[in-house]
């Protein structure tokens, strides 16, 4: 478009019919701006025209938002009837400052009921389908943008994570997505549950379909200062790291100690592995045991209301959960915190931050290489286990997942089997229960699979440079 | 000592002499580590002799410790009788970085009971008094390093501010003090009540004898990357600013709309005014309308459990709450909060940011000039209004205070009359009382008079640098 080869319009039709495929294939839209985007696109043809050059520098690209976030004039809904009907009356700050840039936005994507789940279901927009197998997940929260991704329905998406919410569903449907470390990318303008609740809060973040789009995602974002207008935001440029990784030093999770991952996920970390050491870097095993604790302590900060305010709004829309969310109330919410052990709570999550922090300075590390998740894309209803993804939204490292191929007829137990010969838990049991050596391989046929990098706070440009760097030679030697 | 004009054991012996002193004189001292100190010198000293260079860039440097600042030995109470023996089994990151940089530790200076006052008086160390008036008080809680910095006792000072406390003793005993933007200065290894609490939280700052000090301290603190070990810190280098301002735009606060300032406070900000603009400089009037709400929002955010810890901390050291305290408990801790309404307290808060730094974009200026207090140095007992420094907690703004002047028999409210001829409200009206115009400038005798340079946040080296050329051209024009 830059270079007038092609006009705004142009993008944006071919999007818009692309979008409408993927809707149908995997039910991934929840609100459909086709009028208003050819509009928006005409009006930059038309400064395309007057002034030869672009408005900006997302100029005529259309980028896709995830339902919540709010977009003038459309609904913001979090997935709940109670809000079915709530129109916002501006825009959230990444979506005015990309608009500013000459973005068009032409849908927003389904995100589930309450947004706490890494699957994509609620009563108000039913159930988002995997565009490799539709008995599988497309992941959640942000799940109608992994879907639409991965039908090439979208260049760019705009998500959020709390727990694996972009990370998730771009692992299970083959995309790339990051999560920032919080405050460096506008997060002001989203609706959800526990407004003003800080003990952890989540990051807006891209989904891609290239390590490159991540990047240009950040930098569009930071493009106009806007922790001047969003007073939580930390007044840090983007600073795109340049130089190519010489010696890399990777720590790499096999296991998180609580839930094995199945076989396919430990092919691929096994490849990985192998393709770095071949390349002349050091690959240590990375310690995961303060990971369970990391997860615990998690859990307990998405609930500390002990789910009070997600009973009163599905109450309040007269709705019931849908599976995956009933599960989690009944299994995750079930203790309502006084306002002194909340303060113990930040207590523990800050030691164990320190701790994290202290094994890094040890082994002084460039970045930790580990599962997305312990599965590849679930089957509906059973991503039960979100250990590794959430864990670094309780540290607060920047994190980004890659695909890395897709789950094979010869991924099995046998052939990558578990740390552990019997069961950790009895979530692990349940998980290995999931993945049979010979269902396996057809239960997830199609399924992507996605490895996680992960860097250390604020070091978010060099976390993406090592990755693009890992990611030609992971390339290449496939 | 760099040029060896002065080793490190005769700075010390000095210092420790004149500390006994100020001890004598105001109270100031918590803890004595002479002994200790003057082994340390002896250590320095035998290195420099060795390889002829500074250890650090605090090579022998006394330094003085408010007492809930953990060294390693010594004990941390909070001026609580509860934990009057709680021996620190190791550094504060800022003694442990300091120590580092061959900073000798050689006083622990006095802090209230709980912390939680602008006065600095507990069962524990008794009352630390006013240097300039005895009548007076010190301030708090850093009193007992604003005292002996006032008395030259010490070179710099290690405070901590979570509503002026580092800012009032300074301004109080007419010393400078500079609280910095949260998450920039080491902050760990520090006693106090509300362990975890993260709705408002304090930093750790100096108190020093001049400007250039106050950035020394800044350097020296992120001198080894200490967001490394401390992980909520931010990760982001000293930048100091070298270019002198030009044409500066300044906002001044005549009064907060909540207490109208005394005379001489009012006779200082005109005399600091007619030097700004006389040097060419714009200064507007800056709106304080969001100051009220802004106060009431942090002394919520101060007592969420309603005050249940302090009194259970009081109870269990069998000691009386003293009177400033007892008087903030019975008047301020009255509501103990849900986690729920917490949550909205965060988002109120969150908005009165997003007003403030709307209201700065607006006007565009480089730093807001006001009252560091609605008073010089109070009577003992009588410090019952923080707003001119809490608010700029609330919005993490960084701000610090400078001396200049002290009460004249001639400041009157005829001279410089109130915003409002009726009081605002009772506590106005009650300040008001407390400097009646034959008597006032008696009562406060001999105090300084202090004003508050803010900027925004993250901007503390412009602020300080904008501090510093005004202070230079205050000084001359006096």
């Amino acid at each position: 478009m830059r270079e007038q080869m092609l006009t705004a319009t142009e993008t944006t039709i071919a999007f818009c019919k692309r979008a409408a495929i993927s809707h149908q294939a995997t039910n991934c839209l929840a609100e459909i701006l086709f009028d208003e985007a050819l509009q928006q696109a005409a009006q930059l043809d038309d400064y395309m025209a007057k002034y030869g050059k672009p408005i900006g520098m997302l100029h005529g690209l259309p980028i896709s938002v995830k339902e919540h976030i709010k977009i003038k004039g459309t609904t913001a809904t979090s997935g709940l009837i109670a809000w079915a009907n709530n129109v916002s009356n501006e825009d959230a700050l990444i979506v005015k400052i990309f608009r500013e840039q000459g973005a068009i936005f032409y849908v927003k994507t389904t995100n589930p009921q309450t947004l706490m789940a890494i699957e994509t279901d609620s009563n108000l927009f039913g159930r988002t389908t995997n565009p490799h197998n539709k008995s599988l997940t497309s992941g959640g929260s942000t799940g109608g943008e992994g879907a639409l991704l991965a039908m090439n329905g979208s260049p760019l998406g705009i998500g959020t994570d709390i727990g694996g919410s972009i990370r998730v569903p771009s692992a299970f449907c083959g995309t790339y997505g990051f999560k920032p470390t919080i405050g460096r990318l506008p997060h002001s303008g989203l609706t959800g549950l526990h407004d003003g609740m800080q003990n952890l809060v989540g990051v807006v973040g891209p989904l891609a379909r290239s390590i490159e789009d991540l990047g240009l995602f950040c930098v569009a974002a930071l493009k106009h200062e806007p922790w001047k207008y969003e007073p939580s935001l930390i007044e840090m440029p983007w600073r795109p790291e340049t130089r190519a990784p010489q010696k890399l030093k990777i720590g790499v999770i096999w296991s998180d100690r609580v839930v094995q991952p199945h076989p396919p996920i430990v092919r691929a970390l096994k490849q990985v592995v192998s393709t770095l050491t071949g390349a002349g870097h050091t690959v240590i095993d990375w310690d995961a045991s303060l990971h369970r604790e990391l997860y615990d302590v998690t859990n307990k900060v998405y609930f500390l209301d002990g789910g009070v305010e997600y009973h009163e709004k599905l109450d309040q829309g007269k709705e019931p959960a849908v599976p995956i969310i009933k599960w989690l109330l009944d299994e995750k919410a079930t203790k309502h915190y006084t306002v002194e052990e909340t303060w113990k709570v930040n207590g523990q999550l800050d030691r164990l931050r320190t701790s994290y922090a202290h094994q890094w300075n040890t082994l002084d590390i460039d970045a930790i290489l580990c599962p997305a998740n312990a599965s590849v894309a679930s089957v509906h209803d059973e991503s039960r286990y979100w250990g590794y993804t959430c864990v670094f939204n309780a540290l607060d490292y920047p994190a980004a997942v890659f695909p890395v191929g897709s789950v094979e007829k010869t991924d099995s137990w046998k052939s990558f089997p578990p740390i552990s010969s019997s069961p950790l838990n009895p979530l692990d049991m349940w998980y290995r229960s999931l993945y049979l050596d010979i269902e396996g391989p057809t239960r997830y046929e199609g399924a992507p699979i996605s490895l996680q990098l992960v860097g250390r706070r604020f070091h978010d440009e060099k976390m993406l440079r090592v990755l693009s760097y890992l990611h030609e030679r992971v390339d290449k030697s496939q």
